[in-house]
């Protein structure tokens, strides 16, 4: 069933070329489509349009399908397209007329933006919570291997004396950092879409929109319809330039795990059940983890560059294009939630090597350092610098 | 059970971060690994390391995977890891010593990439029948509305007189010439990396890799195992390359037809069939199936760019990160199977509205042969360019 | 002269290569890296290092530099490399000995990152100076055209009335929206690199960062050196994609007006002036002004993932290809500037044309409105929506 | 002086924002134009639109043009927009009416069209001449390094023993197989575009586009002007894959000799006039010239996204927005030449450490070999494998 039927059913191949996996990629949006429902029913009812009776039909039908969905029991069918359309046929069966009458007054459109913005908060405010998580775990790290000297690398070339600690610190720091970008954008969301339709309002009836923002703690109302459409790949390809930017620095994490790992440098162990082995060779214990972990940074790259290029140089208003929107968006999530906590785990578990450390801490770290000294003394600095230079020529 | 069993079990978050999906993306190279692991044992046989018996036992199991994977009733658990894993476990079962021995003289990289290459080669040789057919629908086409004449635009404007013939014959052409780049890419894959190991080759047993190649239809073997593994990226991202010269022309095609489809332009009308609805508004008849091929070149173009980047700036030899290029490979090989499909069904049903691009084809667009029928006449153009030019000011 | 010069001159083509147009580049940084240097040189006079006397050298022969830089006569000669040596080679000539000192202390990492910051600063103030300009001129535009009716699209087909006020106002409210990126950026730029040295600190030397800090109205120090070093395409990267959202609006904006200008709609009219003409066709008045707004969007976006992809994959700690991320970044702040300048001066010109927009407010715009009406009557929706719609099958 | 002069001058700041850097650019091009003019004036003259004595005006103004280009004495003013009009603004100066005829019969999209193809041509074929160098210096220092053992890598752990003329057979073969990419781009742009006009041919003249094709050595004529505007982004970015390919090649070269130029792997030194210092470190010599060959493949890879993503979503016939592909055309190019004369150079001068290389060639490099010794005497693999990976537990 679609939502949209007239009676011409649609060429079959034209139909699975234009829903694509889109039934699947939408149930991570069906319980939000429900709360979304349940918000603009109560609206209904609050204007006129629904019964009490009817209301209450609907919201127990949206409650069963948020229960169904949690127990992966609710399936949404190719030939339903999307959760708009599986979740009205799932109410006109259950709820008969009110079922027909939950579309007045909204769109697709305004209904699965407003599902997808509250998938966005829930899901960035996880996200909040699993930075915070690493966080943690980078400050237990500094704790336990902290003062450990490790040497510092500028062009991968033995440079001055750094810790452990400052390593860890790094992350522990562009983590926090990462909370400026992930707040704009959760005020960016904060914008209640439902009411704006099919990017053009709601004619005819006199619907509450500041009522549906309330019931889903919105902190204000998006005005203008053509914008709310407008907003539908710029917002979520802010969210992942935000996502990309968490993943950055889980790529540079991972990177120098995987060099600390190497025979060459030796400066971490990671514990046995967290390596894997090959084939053939029968003493490896290899670190894939991490190599996926720096490996996934791009995959949220390319997502972000998808939405960006794909809703490029169209016209406003709706377009189809903003369909494969949305498979990225949930992608780019899922990645940022696992590598977060796996990263967490990491921390907890990786032991460094302090015999390596501190062998790899040689002489010529201290150059700079002999340099200043011969400075503090008087030497102009420069001539200092070529003074302690002619010894590593 | 996987391949690299050492009897430590790997931490079950690992395990789940790191085989992500893979055991769905690898039912794509289910077939192909069959293929080569008969291949791999008939040589295995002719060296002596297994017994007529044995190959007969391990080529009717082998063969008896492919069938099922045809049926979609060969299932590839998540703690199989990956296609390599799923297969020897079968065999193992089933053919008992003679499934421990299969994967003598070889490793899972050479064996997923022999796998990974022969589902190339396939793809290669089905996207150039389709886009044969493609051609053929455009010469069709060009048949029943070749004539009709229609404005030709240079910055969206109306510039000159064209006729539908030779806009769709830009296509016709764009399309030829896209064999040149299947072709290169086809040159490209025709190299058995069969028997370069996990990227150091074989040591040990006498392998005869020009066996395996003939076997496989090679026309040669990929000699340096260490480049085996550098193509690994290399070759996919080239196979990306060009899809996404294909994908290109058919987002212009359809960025065509999608403005032609206006109530503005005209131009075309789509089957009734082909068109779907809005949830709010009854009249509209919407071009969805145009938008979504417009927009699939984005995700083609997107994955391209995930292999490209996901690779860079890494070591030579095997790592884990090459895992993530599978997902990009089959998703734009499928992308572009169906959207050329889908873009002869089109030229094959989409109509042309003589009327309307009789309207279209407007006065202005005459203007330069005016100012060349003045040159003509011995005016210097620069000269002749100006006069004309005057009555659009 | 190369700041890091020891006595072996570099090979002229390995120099050339690594140089490239950094000598050009730098130009952008030149007053800022003055700026900082004289934060440094007070600082270095505060804790004893540099003489009142040698401080006063300095400080004026610094502001020469900024002096001869807004006329543009300073130049950085490629054998400079970059824009702190050119300026270590004019100190030292003018100042003597006080032009050795000043490096005391300092790396060219923290220098140029310094640089960098404050010419972000700067240049994200102007942006959004230029951001309100443009939110004024649709206001503007608001007042003048907002009550004309015009038709809404979806899918580019004719969906809903709605009003050039609606249209505009989308491009209002996105430019709005955008200041909390460009602000959630000036928070995270808002701490001082200076004192970092290469990554790694400052030995030896009692430096006063907090000093520095306000002497350049950072809000707070940058306190972990290898995190300094960690930002530099971090920070950049994520300016990039505040950039890119503004392009984006700038995009959209720029496609509906070159589809609005087109013969076919006849929504605006352009200036003569603001248009070009053909070599050939005498008719011709393009909007390439348009077109190339569009088309910087994409250049921008390609600079965000220039620098995405450049500093991935690698190990901490400053590497040279970092150096590349300069380029990017100066070429889409310069873009972005533009681009709003000329968005607005658009807006400020541009002219609708009342006729035609009423000519295409045609009648299936209002399809929705009596599918409505039968709803308010008491119809289910879908009932509705079905009985209007067989008009238009 | 514009080519489409009608006398209402540019804005001046859309003047400046529309032509952008293009006067610059187009010194690239000018030499190109020149000669496919020369061939269009001979064409002119067969036809009867220029006498003897105007041909050989322009002919001879013409070649000077060229030999002003290559004296770097020809200059393009902003006014002037683009090399077309440039060159048109000297021929009517130079050969008064000849010079404003030179125009009958092309557009500036045909004839910038041919002059980008013919760069491309000698540029493609400039690259493979120093492919062919770059392969020579493979074979030479194999020749001269070859036999040096050296552990083999996967996962960056140590693998199997493999040996430096292995690893840099890797590059020698992957260059050679970038020729088949090289190849079918030469092929691909071998169609002479010149008598296409503005993308739809040209009217009342008789014009002999096969005179013109053979003149400037083409292999065949670019029938349908329609899609000779198609190509124009299209060659670019097929062109720009091939570069990429041969960039990313030597990303992982430089990749790895920065790892292999670490204190930690210590396998190669490079020549003391190829490193570049630190401003406060002494000690330092830094491997600049290989991290800028690392990161320039990326700006190769933004390049081509910059052009694939450009020009996508965008009418049939020219669109201004092509103007921005000229520029990563040349940038690109620029960079895949000088990156291969700074690899064969490397190559030539770079020492291999065999002490370093020798200790590194360590025990448990052949534990694979092992397991293999104990398959050949019967043990089935599986359990061979096992049985040695117990000591690596």
């Amino acid at each position: 069933m679609k939502i949209w039927d007239k009676g011409v059913s649609l060429d079959s191949q034209i139909e699975s070329y234009t829903v694509g996996n889109d039934n699947l990629i939408d149930l991570h949006f069906l319980k939000y489509d429900c709360i979304a429902s349940i918000a603009h029913a109560k609206m209904l009812f609050k204007i006129g349009v629904l019964t009490k009776k009817e209301l209450d039909l609907l919201t127990t039908a949206l409650n069963e399908i948020i229960d169904l969905g949690a127990k992966n029991k609710f399936k949404i069918e190719q030939s339903d397209e999307d959760c708009s359309s599986a979740i009205e046929k799932y109410l006109v069966l259950k709820c008969g007329d009110a079922g027909k009458k939950i579309h007045t007054a909204r769109s697709r459109n305004d209904q699965i933006l407003s599902a997808i913005r509250l998938y966005e908060r829930d899901s960035l405010s996880q996200i909040t919570t699993l930075s915070n998580e690493f966080i943690r775990s980078c400050k237990n790290a500094i704790k336990k291997w902290g003062n450990l000297s490790m040497p510092g690398y500028t062009h991968m070339q033995r440079a001055m004396p750094t810790t452990v600690g400052d390593w860890i610190g790094c992350y522990h720091d562009a983590m926090k950092d990462n909370s400026y970008l992930i707040d704009a954008n959760q005020k960016l969301i904060d914008q209640s879409p439902l009411g704006t339709g099919a990017g053009y309002g709601i004619p005819v009836f006199e619907i509450d929109r500041n009522f549906c923002a309330k019931e889903l703690n919105y902190c204000k109302v998006l005005q203008n319809p053509i914008y709310a459409q407008h907003t539908r790949p710029k917002f979520e390809a802010s969210i992942l330039s935000a996502l990309c930017a968490i993943n950055y620095d889980l790529n540079k994490f991972a990177t120098d795990l995987v060099l600390f790992n190497t025979c060459e440098f030796g400066f971490v162990k990671l514990p046995k059940n967290f390596t894997t082995g090959s084939s053939i060779m029968p003493q490896k214990k290899n670190p894939d983890v991490l190599e996926l972990m720096r490996a996934k940074y791009h995959i949220v790259l390319a997502d972000e560059l998808k939405i960006k290029s794909l809703m490029s140089n169209l016209m406003f208003g709706y377009n189809r294009d903003a369909q494969l929107t949305k498979e990225p968006l949930v992608n780019s999530i899922e990645i940022t939630k696992s590598s977060l906590k796996i990263a967490s785990l990491l921390l907890d578990k990786i032991e460094f090597d302090k015999t390596n450390l501190q062998n790899a801490t040689s002489d010529e770290l201290y150059a700079t350092k002999r340099a200043y000294e011969l400075a503090k003394k008087g030497v102009a600095f420069r001539d200092a610098y070529k003074q302690v230079g002619k010894k590593y020529l």
